[in-house]
């Protein structure tokens, strides 16, 4: 287990700190999971209370958070990214393990410097896995597939044939990348398979969740832009182009051919229609359905999906009908009278 | 196969039951499917017609059930109940079968007694294994991972570093326990992975379905209770904690940090927005999707949830709403002809 | 890489075809994507413009296109059918590869003529595969499972005891079959698990996709028609009955015991409530819930599901709103005017 004293720890936030404590600081926490061995952060003044009862060896605090007596607190510009720094420390780097005798690699396939190979993977023929790549246990790399340096592939995630991945790229567990796309053909009395034969490219710094599947493309490529992020359960369709810096939440589901701009972020459970686009800079609202384009730098929401303070309106006006609906019956009562009234008058 | 005879069975479920049949049963069967070996029960008297028109061999069925004359039935008081113990005979036990000779199993690895693990099942350094667990094929047990005692960990499910199993839990294929939680904060201009370093941990007789995935906590845990079971492509985020016995249906997700009281149920497709508190005893319908805290023992239904009866008034509204339309229209020429028959009388 | 000439491939279209063009064509592609060694195909005159712009060595339009000039095209039939025949000879078969050395293989089971098995497959006991079936590295297909001929059972995808597969049956990376329903009574004081005991049963042509998992019955028999394609992450239910031809678009998930008509569709996300019946050549729209059985050939849509053109007009209904609250509350006022104005008359 790593550990750290806590003057190592205000050296890496400040250089010039120098001091003599021999405090052992063993982990990270929240402030309430703290012990007297981890450090925490707190961004807001609101947090205070639990600031001075959390039992975290220090707290990360932004410079102007209020006094906090005998409480042991580093006051500090950008408090998340300096906890983000130290969180970084204690999470290590998976160590270097090189190939298990019960891995599985074709002759021909090319391993970089500082492969790691798990036990049960298997590397099949031709394929390239660029320096410091990690495949794990039961993981599968097809025919031909690519990798660039420094990729994580998890335990029994599977990369097809057709797959290209950048430098960086993580797949986490039981994904799978290159799987044929959904594509048939009806001629005259059963479904015809339309043979998949395109690839699938993954930019640099791109992760994929547990149990998301990154369809090949029917021809040509399905995308996945550098920097983006997929949680799990996601279903990215045949010949999608999605841009970099996209986050897809879980259970996310896109039709193929839809294309995404940078930047955009689809809430959990969204699901897209084919052959749609979806603006860069835009967000869509968890459990939204995108029915129709959306532009640049918006905000969707709904099922369809429309404009989100128009969708908002619309719901707060649904929760009103079953008054309105009484409304609309009492105005008809009153017409009625009324309009008996006005003809009697009519008639005097 | 198993096979029993009738008296065999009938003592089963009542020690002072003694005759001499030697009639072979071979299963349990619903009591369309039965055949003449087979066992069925019916629990309602309205079932009578089935039960008759039945080929079991034997139909469990309440004590006040109607008569069936020559159809033979054993009149009992919880005829599910005794279902399920006759099932559970012939569900039988999965035999033991030792470490088959292509599993791999790292030299610091512990496991109890009776332990089978099938081939090309890896174990890594450090796991505990408990007595009597089961590891199937292809299966992947982490780096320091613990199981307690009679796990049956499915062929090609993925248990990585800092899961702690209890006992009796069954994980089913292509599920993943403790993959990493999705968790980025931006900076400068893309997105940066916070190490998701906590635990999960998992109580007894925790079921978890095929491709289901439990993510590990960022820090802290992620907690699932003894006794809740989980059902096939479920999501639950890092740092959730779910109470016992609970029920999570299919495709259920549930973001980060949500915690959800004992004995509640989740419909299946329901998606719960981060940091919430679901109650304990509370039911939310169906494809819900949770947008605020839920008390405790209520039945919650909608996009947005909210209570089932409010939930369902809203949406027999809805479907009255063309009608109102057109009400409302009609209304309008009402009033502009009484309107303008007033204002006439008005200037008479 | 295969390639074939440009006669090669006008001689399978039309076996009269005869010229000597020794025009080499690497591959099939769209227009947009084309090269100068691609065929490519137009179905529509619209595409007219794209047709001409297109790099590819020849399109496939029909006859009665509008003219292109030096652009050859070649005019035929059934464009669309005519491209997927050249498409399959550039997709080519999966060469047979035998049994891999890493492979673990029960000594009790069958394997027909040309079955390969890729490194650490597991064929567990009395497992049978027919001829010319190929199973993917690390796939587990468990005891006593039979596979017809010519299957595919892709990497990582888990098939447990239980289950029948007809002849070429494809199934993708990490989707099960045969996994235990969920199926639990509650006695006492907890859940009690019912036994899964029962079969799966999965027609000639099937197809299941990545990730997707077809339970087990609990007595009885899970069944999914031939012909039927099913997308990634669908979750099929225990004793479901899918007919024939069936489509299961991505993320659909279909509760225990429903059966589904011949032909019919359900589009992305749907789900459906246990125990119903759908009818056949019935299409349910993307994100639908259906809540009560759906008859023959019809189009249902929404949550509840609903005939599609009702749910459409109160949809369009619940876009007006908000306008219609204005409307009602412009109403009461006019009423109320009128109303005093009659009094007064009414007083005079």
């Amino acid at each position: 287990m790593l550990t750290y004293t806590l003057d190592q720890l205000a050296r890496l936030l400040d250089p010039a700190h120098h001091g003599d404590s021999d405090m052992l600081i063993r982990g990270v926490s929240s402030l309430e999971e703290a012990t007297g061995t981890t450090v925490a952060f707190a961004e807001d003044a609101k947090l205070l209370d639990k600031v001075m009862a959390s039992a975290a060896a220090v707290v990360l605090v932004p410079k102007d958070f209020p006094d906090t007596g005998n409480r042991l607190v580093w006051r500090i510009d950008k408090p998340r990214i300096a906890f983000l720094k130290i969180t970084e420390l204690f999470a290590g780097k998976p160590a270097f393990t090189g190939i298990h005798e019960r891995a599985s690699i074709d002759a021909s396939a090319t391993l970089g410097a500082k492969v790691s190979v798990d036990a049960c993977a298997v590397i099949a023929k031709g394929a390239m896995i660029g320096d410091g790549s990690r495949i794990g246990a039961g993981a599968f790399i097809g025919e031909g597939v690519v990798l660039g340096r420094d990729c994580i592939i998890e335990a029994n995630a599977t990369v097809l044939p057709g797959a290209i991945l950048g430098n960086r790229v993580v797949v986490h567990p039981a994904a799978t990348i290159s799987a044929d796309g959904f594509g048939f053909v009806w001629l005259e009395d059963h479904h015809h398979k339309v043979p998949q034969i395109g690839r699938v490219e993954i930019g640099d710094d791109v992760e994929i969740g547990a149990c998301s599947c990154i369809d090949r493309a029917t021809l040509g490529v399905t995308r996945i832009g550098r920097g983006t992020k997929i949680d799990n359960q996601v279903h990215v369709g045949h010949n999608c182009d999605i841009g970099e810096n996209v986050l897809l939440v879980a259970q996310v589901g896109i039709s193929g051919s839809v294309s995404i701009g940078d930047n955009s972020v689809l809430g959990g459970k969204v699901g897209v229609v084919g052959h749609l686009r979806i603006g860069s800079g835009t967000t869509v609202g968890g459990r939204s359905t995108v029915t129709k384009d959306i532009p640049d730098n918006t905000h969707y929401w709904g099922t369809p999906a429309r404009e989100f303070k128009k969708a908002m309106r619309e719901q707060a006006a649904a929760a009103r009908l079953p008054e309105l609906i009484k409304q609309v019956k009492e105005l008809q009562k009153e017409i009625e009278l009324l309009s008996r009234l006005v003809n009697l008058s009519e008639h005097e």
